[in-house]
């Protein structure tokens, strides 16, 4: 990676041949090369508190977006154009898989009210919050034409918590009782932001009408139902093929692939239904993990435990390399420039409405879990609710992608309020991330 | 897969909605569903001799095309377009990796003057005889203008053996000299055809010039040289990357998804610079599974052993259940429809030549061999070389690619004579898979 001259030469090569199949072999090679580096950059920052794989991932793509951007003459910062696609079906399935596979679940399930309450109310409360903040305040901004449909979606992307971010910063081994609270919050929330950014896009709100409450809150509850019930299924199915056929007296590498395949099936086929993927895959790797893993052979248990950790480590890092280098895309920033401080002052409003819509629920719905439970030992204690109510500030991927849906076509932003909207959304993004992580 | 009447209901929707995601969602379903299934079916036929897994997919890939083929009322029998892309970037690489990470190192390298005799010479020798024997013979066939270059290519295409499924018919265990030979023959007839392909693609074959061979020579000899060196050095830059930070004391993940990446860098390292990827992936899994593997925590080691495999046996299926799905595809048997007497007779006079080539070099090379080994232990029998000869017959993934990056633009085949050539190279595919197979 120190071939800065050679570097060059293939940028320019990049650009001299865009259209070319090759110029998406020269990024692939960055790509893949800047991945390892963050793997043994990572591995020897390992020492330092306040470092993890999500930051180190963040700066060295922030990095390697300057010298692009230096290289091609102020073009482009980026190699590849962000694809909701990339996303949604390679990068996210792994990673929530492996969360469901990993989760501890007698935690989970004592748990799971209260997760439910945090996951579905709290992410409404939450962008109710932010949306009725984000209309009290952008009308004086000068930022351009928003209409109420903006205006709640920009509520539903910023009430997605990082799932997966949060799994770096609590200990499943030493805070078991936050872990499972913030990470099953994380998966239930990443659910309700998705549902309720496809109810607002999806609905007329020209008008305002009561049935739409009641019409989403059926359309949740099916969603969440259904959801659930389809990973238990597939994971039912592949542990009910596995033990029949008992594939291990001949060959491991097939119930590898099988559960492999089963898991990912299980997300497509959600994505098929208009299901939550997330909460199948989900619910499908703790079924998988409870059922299917216990009737493998010994070396399958070894070779899938290990090879569904390092596929979802794989997409994360993947995921915070291109937020960071994408975060210099010029063309976003073009707008932007004209009146930096108003792009301050949104995203500072917006930091501010996520902390605020945060606390308007993280502490009421603690209070009501409490009164619920008899012992004084299962409560959540106030410095645990300040813990739970900091560690999901952190907004990641799911918000990256949904504001790309909302304010892009096709990779590229033409209006200024929305170019505003992204450059807003990757500065809360990068703010959040690097500033609630070393905290911990 | 029972669901044969919500299946229809999809094709319906594949069709009326072909620009859309959800389209693409739908044939993700089914193809990973169908992976799913012959992974089943595969174990379930475990039993019998005359089958496996490149078969079952072969079968269940026709079928499914022919289920499509009358649900989409005769418009079309395959769920993806072939991209050779996804068999070049994504498909093969971890089969021939995987092959590289498995091999018997002592048997491969005490051969390796015959292996190279036999991917090299045999292959140019293979690749005159057919190519000779297209001119002489298509000219009677009345089936339309081919010029010398396409003759050549149609050489180079039959020359490519199938090295996907010679792992399969020959076990490394039972008879690891034949293995080795007819294995390390295909790893290095893939690069000596590609090369060959991309030699007389770019060359100007209406003058002739004895200087072309010379320049093919030297460029062959710098592609192989070339392509092994940099395998074998990202090998051995990922063995001391991971004894020296000795990644283990932490992390199973870093070291498993350090490896893969790196394997992956070495291939696309090698395409950037347009060597042979598959060349230069094969050393370098040679090379991880002679150091870097012996440097890793043993929970890696059974990890990378089996994901390795397990991604080499999917990729495999993926390659052979979409052949066998393609095979139907009615525009390219439009053409052919006309005058079904041609196609016969090319195909079977291709399928001639393919032997023919094959004997051409197999037994002379063979009898070179052992002129140069003393003891008489060594030699290769006749009955060997039958075997050599035979197991060397199937043409495959490989062949499909070129055929389809020489006779068509973009997936879709114009002219009558192009048309031919992608149908009988079909033909002699699933002909000489299935056939060949068999026997063993």
């Amino acid at each position: 990676m120190d071939n800065g001259f050679e570097l060059g030469a293939w940028v320019q090569k990049l650009y001299m041949l865009s259209t070319s199949d090759h110029a998406s072999v020269v990024s692939m090679n960055l790509f893949v090369a800047l991945l390892c580096g963050c793997i043994v950059i990572g591995h020897l920052l390992e020492g330092y508190r306040w470092m993890n794989e999500s930051i180190t991932a963040l700066i060295i793509g922030l990095c390697t977006g300057v010298v692009i951007l230096l290289m091609s003459r102020g073009k482009s910062s980026h190699l590849l154009v962000f694809s909701e696609d990339l996303f949604f079906i390679y990068l996210l399935p792994p990673i929530i898989f492996n969360a469901g596979f990993q989760v501890k679940k007698k935690q989970f399930f004592r748990n799971f009210i209260t997760i439910m309450l945090f996951g579905a109310f709290g992410t409404l409360i939450s962008c109710a919050v932010i949306s009725t903040g984000v209309m009290l305040f952008f009308k004086n901004l000068e930022i351009g034409y928003l209409d109420i449909s903006d205006y709640l979606a920009i509520g539903a992307i910023f009430a997605a918590t990082d799932s997966v971010c949060t799994l770096q910063v609590l200990s499943q081994d030493e805070t078991p009782l936050l872990y499972s609270l913030v990470f099953g919050e994380g998966v239930v929330n990443d659910a309700t932001s998705v549902v309720l950014f496809n109810a607002i896009q999806s609905s007329d709100l020209t008008t305002i009408d009561p049935t739409i409450a009641l019409h989403f809150i059926g359309s949740f509850l099916y969603l969440f139902l259904a959801s659930t019930l389809l990973g238990v299924l597939t994971g039912l199915l592949s542990a009910f093929i596995i033990k029949k056929l008992y594939f291990g007296r001949h060959s491991t590498d097939r119930e590898v692939a099988l559960m492999i395949l089963m898991a990912y099936l299980s997300y497509i086929l959600a994505e098929l239904f208009y299901l939550s993927g997330i909460l199948t895959v989900f619910f499908c790797g703790i079924v998988m993990s409870h059922y299917t893993w216990h009737n493998v052979t010994e070396s399958s248990r070894i070779t899938t435990k290990h090879a569904f950790a390092t596929l979802s480590f794989v997409a994360e890092t993947f995921i915070f390399l291109y937020v960071g280098m994408d975060a210099l895309d010029i063309e976003k920033w073009r707008f932007v420039s004209d009146s930096p401080g108003t792009s301050v002052a949104v995203s500072s409003t917006l930091l501010c409405l996520v902390l605020l819509g945060r606390a308007a629920f993280v502490f009421p719905l603690s209070f009501l879990t409490n009164l619920t439970k008899k012992s004084q030992n299962e409560h959540i204690t106030f410095g645990q609710q300040v813990i739970i109510w900091w560690a999901g500030l952190m907004r990641g991927a799911v918000s990256m992608a949904l504001a790309y849906n909302k304010f892009t076509t096709s990779g590229h932003t033409k209006l200024r309020p929305h170019a505003i909207m992204i450059t807003s959304t990757i500065t809360v993004v990068l703010f959040s991330t690097m500033v609630t992580n070393p905290v911990f």
